[in-house]
């Protein structure tokens, strides 16, 4: 199957292009090094594009390019109702909880078509065209299986999308923990002082990072009501990446795919982020092209995380193929 | 000060009626047993009206008697979005969030004028008179010194009712705990599976605890959408307990208070719960009356927690004239 992969190099006994290779073994615990590394290193680090296979395929009948990754913002907040936690039966009814606040506060953040409410929040944000939504839901997909999968009864999500489309073009807000009061067994009748809650956006292109936890910011504390006080802290944050399919390194990618694959990949966005993509456009200005050949089924970060021999080779086989057309389309 | 009090017991050497004491050690503990000794001695507890001195006066100079304690239903709720957790980033924005819908329901538990939504809730909620609202506003009470005690900007609560009238004659509903997804340091992009909500409601006379749960359980359920499956489980409950003012228990303590006072104590409603009242009038078919002597800055449950000589001397002094009202008024 790779065969004709190894061809392609030892035809001329070279490739078309320098490779430089970089082995990132800090990526699973944050990369707390690279920025410092390639920062170090930016003259041996020039390069054209940068390919990076941490992303999969749609199947293995099905290739993909992973074109956009959202970007986030991370957000702590706690309410304070009373200056201590009181009893609910002499005080309750007549003091607000925060806790019952933070809950209507938190419902608040969304409207009735599942829109974020923080004001500004959709003022950045890149719309998609018609065609590369249609492009996007031509992947197969079966919203039966996702739902049977996932052990639910229906999806949620913001009007007038699909479920593809919110997980990738669309930011989103989750609310990824929550806490206050009595959390222990049985039944404690209190009326607690303060109430926690951490609050994330998936954000897209054009999003900045930072002014969406500004706006956030400034948001929640305007929607405080004046019986409790809110506190509003800045986690971490990072920003959207796109390749467009437009770019040398997208008609690269998509041609060598259709080389082995023998059929034109689709360009699809992850909801998820690769902050080393961002990283490598601001310190070496090089675009990153994410062309991987895992699967979904791979459980990564699971028990029982596995790669198939297929993708594996078909990795081996269509990499050349990359060095090949980029060079080609760089004349 | 107690002086009469002696002379009164001591000008026949007897007291006017016959007393008997029940010394409760298990009360900050659920009273596990009182109610099977009890039981056992329906015979030997026979009498004609319990006194409980178990709550306390307004203050030093305005005296006054507990004439009513809220019953309670305490609920758990949990809700399940995925059957596993999620990424955030893969599946945010897509898949409902059990912590943000629970942040809905919750919300959705009071309306706009902070009065509780469970259906069939106020239906046997017994509606006090002008008269007796009135005299209960009486009390002394300063909503400044009440909000800058608690370091508050302002109360909230039903619309309508002061807040002596919210902690007492009006029903109430509290989350008393909430928990869900990671609550750790720092910050983890999970979208969860299941999120928690321990919820109580304070009840007033005439509404029943065990109907009351069924009722939220009904109403719980009947709000959960369709992406998210509920469990509602009932904790624990008691029955709201009244003693009325024209009652001879009633007055005979009035008059003893009114005796050692100097002035006619305030009838006032309290916002927490005895459990053993009811477990008295259900097992004995006694009616309690609540004269105690302590004061709100006893701290009780809390550190530095004291009792005043004045209140001491002031609960031995009255307790023989309720004992000698009492007799005459039964004749």
């Amino acid at each position: 199957m790779h065969v004709k992969a190894f061809q392609l190099m030892m035809e001329n006994n070279a490739l078309p292009c320098n490779v430089k290779f970089m082995i990132e073994g800090e990526e699973e615990v944050g990369s707390a090094n690279l920025e410092t590394f390639v920062k170090a290193n930016i003259e041996r680090l020039k390069s054209d594009v940068v390919l990076i296979s941490d992303t999969g395929i749609i199947a293995n009948d099905v290739p993909s390019i992973t074109v956009g990754l959202r970007g986030l913002s991370y957000m702590e907040v706690e309410v304070t109702g009373p200056n201590r936690d009181l009893h609910s039966g002499i005080y309750g009814g007549a003091v607000a909880n925060p806790i019952n606040i933070l809950c209507d506060m938190i419902a608040s953040l969304h409207d009735e078509k599942r829109r974020i409410t923080v004001k500004g929040f959709y003022d950045d944000v890149e719309e998609v065209s018609q065609e590369e939504r249609a492009l996007m839901n031509t992947a197969p997909f079966s919203i039966d299986e996702y739902k049977k999968h996932l052990d639910i009864n229906d999806v949620l999500g913001e009007e007038g999308y699909t479920t593809l489309e919110r997980t990738s073009i669309r930011p989103t807000l989750d609310v990824n923990g929550i806490w206050g009061g009595y959390i222990g067994e049985g039944a404690k009748t209190v009326l607690p002082s303060k109430a926690y809650a951490k609050i994330s956006m998936r954000l897209v292109p054009n999003q900045d990072s930072k002014k969406i936890s500004q706006l956030f910011q400034a948001h929640f504390e305007s929607i405080a009501p004046s019986y409790v006080k809110v506190k509003v802290t800045d986690h971490h944050g990072g920003e959207a990446a796109i390749t467009p399919t437009d770019s040398l390194a997208y008609k690269a990618a998509a041609a060598a795919m259709k080389e082995t694959f023998g059929k034109d990949p689709i360009p699809m966005r992850s909801g998820g982020s690769i902050p080393i993509v961002t990283m490598f456009e601001k310190v070496l200005h090089t675009k990153s092209v994410l062309m991987g050949f895992g699967l979904d089924s791979d459980a990564i970060h699971s028990p029982n995380e596995h790669y198939g021999l297929f993708n594996y080779f078909k990795g081996i086989e269509t990499i050349p193929y990359f060095f090949k057309y980029f060079t080609n389309f760089s004349k």
